[in-house]
């Protein structure tokens, strides 16, 4: 946890707050957290500053805070992901959450297993809970919007076209494709696929929609592994 | 599993094999084989090819095989962790696999809990486990070689000095270093500090030994997550 991020429920005033759950366990148990220590803090999709501890009790932890500074720039890219196995969704969420990415789009594609979709990992409440905890890693307040959409057809036919528009698209493939770009400049759109791939007709109807087939080599990555590699390939800093 | 990874105890005869374990259970379940499905496969830390499966019963898969071709070029990176929890390190081990590094040394530092180094992920069988489940993935024969060093200031003294010869050695650590080079070239040593970083004094010590500092921008990345970046940085294919 390196930035403490409070909600609105853990407002007592405009610039002290209490948390009683996790992080507070975290701060005691953790950080070995006493009275006047100060860390870094931030509001959920507000500002981030620092905050001073004036009370700790087995239940709960009170702290003054100021926020007046930023949250860092989100990365301008549109993550469409065919949705992965729940613990590999869980993490996913995390690292796309620590490294900036705002606008993520799960889908359904044949080699999606049904099972996926009815796992208590896409819970609204479960899927804030791994955003947070990424954001509280990559020290950033903003939470990324999750948008799912079960059925590939109608996505790839009425939605992926309007998203692609005014961004570089890509569908990351293994094959013999273009290897991925290095270092992007302005929005980028990114597809990647499930554990097996795409089927090729699958990808047909991306590559009509306007996305460009990129690969990353020889080496077949797990998706959780090709999330980081990919972004960090399109965004070096 | 991308690949089929046979063992010298699997080998019936040079061209012929039986899985029993995991793997038969895998080609049964989830790759739904039949008698006839050609498969890629390799031996351990020998070559790869294709094998044709002769029987399939409850409890074994047979298989006719042919390998003849060479393994993945091996990533030309030496890398240093220090030894994350036993569950960060389990990923960390299938990822580096994965990505073709060959050669790590898991180190000690003053924010390596000293538990982690009793757990059972430790146990040389669960490494190779990890390692065989990340090389499976990738798509490669060669295992990692991996080494304990348990205390930092002897390995950071007497080995690190010698492992970073003829190599340009590196230790990724937030702060306002230079940022990670894209794209290198020839041989070189990556440096990973714990959860909660390096103490300064380690940095310098690391410093001292030959490595140059970099860092990876605002965002404090997992280890589990750096390890990906960092190497697809270094390497972009």
């Amino acid at each position: 946890m390196n930035l403490l991020l409070l909600t609105s429920a853990d407002l007592l005033s405009p610039t002290t707050a209490q948390v009683c759950d996790y992080r507070a366990e975290h701060l005691r148990k953790i950080h070995r957290s006493s009275v006047g220590d100060q860390l870094r803090v931030g509001v959920v999709n507000g500002s981030m500053g620092t905050a001073t501890i004036t009370s700790i009790t087995d239940s709960a932890v009170t702290l003054d805070f100021d926020c007046s500074c930023s949250p860092p720039a989100p990365m301008p890219l549109t993550l469409v992901l065919a949705l992965p196995r729940p613990q590999m969704l869980k993490r996913s969420l995390q690292t796309l959450a620590t490294m900036g990415v705002k606008d993520v789009h799960l889908i359904g594609s044949a080699r999606v297993e049904k099972s996926f979709w009815s796992s208590p990992m896409l819970n609204g409440e479960e899927i804030n809970r791994q955003l947070i905890l990424g954001l509280e890693q990559g020290i950033d307040t903003v939470l990324p919007s999750i948008e799912f959409h079960k059925r590939f057809k109608p996505f790839v036919e009425d939605i992926l076209p309007t998203l692609c528009q005014g961004k570089n698209a890509w569908v990351a493939h293994p094959g013999n494709s273009t290897p991925c770009p290095r270092a992007s400049v302005g929005p980028q759109l990114l597809v990647i696929g499930p554990e097996g791939g795409f089927l090729d007709y699958e990808v047909e109807k991306l590559t009509a929609a306007g996305c460009q087939q990129i690969q990353l080599g020889p080496r077949i990555l797990r998706v959780e592994t090709a999330l980081p590699v990919l972004l960090s390939r399109f965004y070096p800093h």
